[in-house]
């Protein structure tokens, strides 16, 4: 089935590659800051590639933003505040706004151009959220934005950004420590941050110094993974906060907090929370 | 990197496919029943692939092999007589010896050419298990070997199987209904069978044929999963039974057994049997 | 470079296949006799696909046009009447109109589909070829086309057909001796035939039986090659026929003979001629 | 079949790619100047493959090397001294041995190491050429050697290297302008040299120069090419003299210098001599 169909290579890292069939190609160029695809894939549906990287796919994108979005929404007491780094396709803002207890969203990503191809191109990502009266978008460097806040600021933020190990790593500064400092300061007290972090076998010694990042800034660190089928590995994650620990909270604590915010999901609930905080992390022998 | 040295392309599935980099090829063959190869994988070490489809590495086959036996293992209140089918690299048979409950291990490979091969090139995996006093080894199907055995003669059946849906696919029928009717046969009063099922996701009809056919001859069945970088996806297990829910293990009582039956291990404990028995399977929308 | 982007992999043989990039991709379907794809390659441009084979490329389309019309047209000494079978792209209809000596063409293709595709979408192969007072277009299957036809109709009958081991060889019928006879009787006195013949190192068997089945029907037949990058490997034809003989023309003559007839080329002139029939064709040991 | 088996990837230009299957690894090291791999390809047989690039297979080497050779030496009315400039699989030196003329034939090869695995592995391919007791073998820079070279040593000298766009490109300095004058240096009265020249449809710009760099220095310049089946492209060709065209022999001439100095071909004869001296070269509209 790989011979004669269009076909994506991906390279998830030296040692392993991954082939996914293309049925069709809706948009196929550079923006400022990096190349992007968005081609529909055999059995995956639309999907957005950056530099090469799948970032979803409508088959199982729910599959990475659920597990990034939820657990810290739900760690926090009533998260009013939002800020979203990256996230350029509106699947992580589209799960942020299911909360009713949510006021503002502030979502700031770098490539203007690429969000323009997402409101056309990815609907049923964005599902319409950013014209949501509580969105703000800020087109403009992550790290850039957060050093212009005033602080205190936001309940809870939230990295959605491409890998630092990509070959144009755009947002390699984002995951170092001293971003993780900035982010302290711009946190309302009990703030928490969560972070996608790349994968934990494939990349070892990148994740781990964003886990050390994160423990030098932070009290409670805690780290979960979620596997997405069209990655071909789990991606992993961090929360971060100086006073609340998801691993205390209880499935039924976790279904109450949903339904009392009216949060309705196709993945996370209170028992996929209990299994993400008692797994155990999988890392690579080396880097390659 | 894939340019220019060899490598190994894998389908999982239709809709995905796998690339891996080959160092170095120690045997390339076909027995009677199916292709072998043993090369030694960049990054993943020497591995054993079946068919096309990789079965182990040394970097990653305890990801599969542990989550395979021990959760049935630590269930079952104290495992005496074990039936292993399929193991041919002799991982599975290397974990169930590690229990000093353990006073016989049988294990049925249809395939002795390729239990040769993995004796001489796969002495990582099997770590000589195979000399083990408590272990005898039966050349021959799995399910004609079952039919031929006493009522009541096993605590635990492990079946450690290629997949169902493997382009030659010689384990085929043993993940029928009237395998596990069978297999109920032959399992001591509390016994209990795990299996591994493939992959969820990528061959859902399949997955799901054999969680109905394990839930109609057993009382209790329990779904888990395992991500397995080599794979390329997570690798779903059931285990089923009469008597014994594995969900209902505290993580400290796991932990418990672990210690108490003189049992080691590199990834598998008590938070993970917690963290396995909490997820949800994660099923896709089709067959490809 | 191939990996990140999209990339159409062909097999030309089971020991050989390709890789190259696509762009872009006009149209991506499958008509009621084949897939079609049209796509424009990286370093080829526009492209014809069909059942996951390249056919023709904006680059080099000539490099197989060429050889495959002029020799015939050229060795007869007036070609009036010309039939071509296949050639759904309209670029052996554009070569053969070249030759003021011609009053009409008649094109058979079974595809009707694929030519509205290929009239939209490479108008730089046919250069509205289409449109020439002097063609007809016959949409059904070439074998049928003949039968039905009056003998002694062409002075020469091209056959731009798809490999006959394709893996659904919709043109197979037409390498047939069966085939050679009946465009033997619709040929007048002195006609040739032309055929593409695949590819004689890759397909050896396939590729002698067309000689075999040519020369048991035509007392001169003669074999050539021409390089087609797009395709990774020499492209073999065939020329037939009772009388005339190609290898009998010298350089000055095949020069003279395309002046005198209007012909203007971009690869093929008598010293590329000479060169064509001095060939030795490659033959592959096996098939594969 | 190239799903599930082992197979090698090559890049012949970023346009373009094959795959070929794998059937086992005799050899896969780095010496001190290029990685090699010895393989046994599916259909190819054992073939030399440097810094990820076919050299030579079994199954077709000698459309690669029976043009490289036999122009030259047969142009040349009598060889007696020959220089052959890389060649380490020893199949130039085969070629070159049938010449009854040829008294003493020197090799200079870089890489030692590469030299002894091709004696080991290769045997098909030298057919212990590297004993006859004509031969000399130095290792050492093709250039250095050259440089140190009496003046008017040679008959015929024959550049067997590596690409010049090789992506490690340890031969690239033997292309250039200046080697071709110290070539002229050794050269006797009357002598020949011959070069592959890489592909020139992929390295248009490179193949240009290599052209004008031998035109800068030699009265006579022919280019010609071959198709080599493993390669997926066809191999060209340059031969240089003050003196003597190989354009200008005829095939009667040919066969009897041939059949004269007792060489016995499985390709090359008098025909395919007039073939290739009336090719019209492929020239690529671009680098990429």
């Amino acid at each position: 089935m790989i011979v004669g169909n269009p076909v994506l290579v991906e390279e998830l890292s030296p040692i392993m590659y991954t082939i996914k069939r293309i049925k069709s190609i809706l948009v196929s160029t550079k923006t400022k800051y990096q190349s992007v695809l968005i081609a529909e894939l055999h059995g995956f549906g639309k999907s957005l590639v950056l530099d090469g990287y799948v970032q979803s796919t409508e088959a199982d994108e729910h599959l990475y933003h659920e597990p990034l979005v939820h657990p810290s929404m739900v760690t926090h007491p009533s998260p009013e505040t939002v800020l979203i780094i990256g996230g350029s396709e509106g699947a992580t803002l589209r799960e942020v706004l299911k909360y009713r207890t949510v006021a503002s969203v502030d979502m700031v990503d770098i490539d203007g151009e690429l969000i323009e191809y997402t409101k056309k191109y990815l609907q049923s990502m964005h599902q319409n959220s950013f014209e949501d009266t509580r969105v703000r978008i800020y087109v403009e460097d992550g790290l850039e934005y957060i050093r212009k806040c005033d602080r205190s600021k936001y309940d809870v933020v939230i990295m959605d950004l491409t890998d630092p190990y990509s070959p144009v790593p755009i947002a390699k500064h984002l995951y170092e420590e001293g971003t993780f400092m900035e982010i302290k300061r711009i946190l309302r007290e009990g703030g928490i941050v969560v972070t996608q972090a790349g994968c934990s076998f494939y990349h070892p010694s990148v994740y781990l110094s964003i886990v050390r990042s994160a423990a030098n800034v932070f009290k409670v660190v805690r780290e979960y993974y979620s596997w997405v089928p069209s990655f071909g590995y789990v991606n992993n994650f961090l929360i971060a906060s100086d006073v609340y620990d998801p691993a205390a909270l209880s499935r039924e604590e976790v279904d109450a907090r949903l339904r009392s915010r009216g949060v309705v999901t196709k993945y996370y609930d209170g028992q996929l929370h209990v299994s993400l905080f008692n797994q155990k992390t999988i890392i690579g022998a080396h880097d390659f």
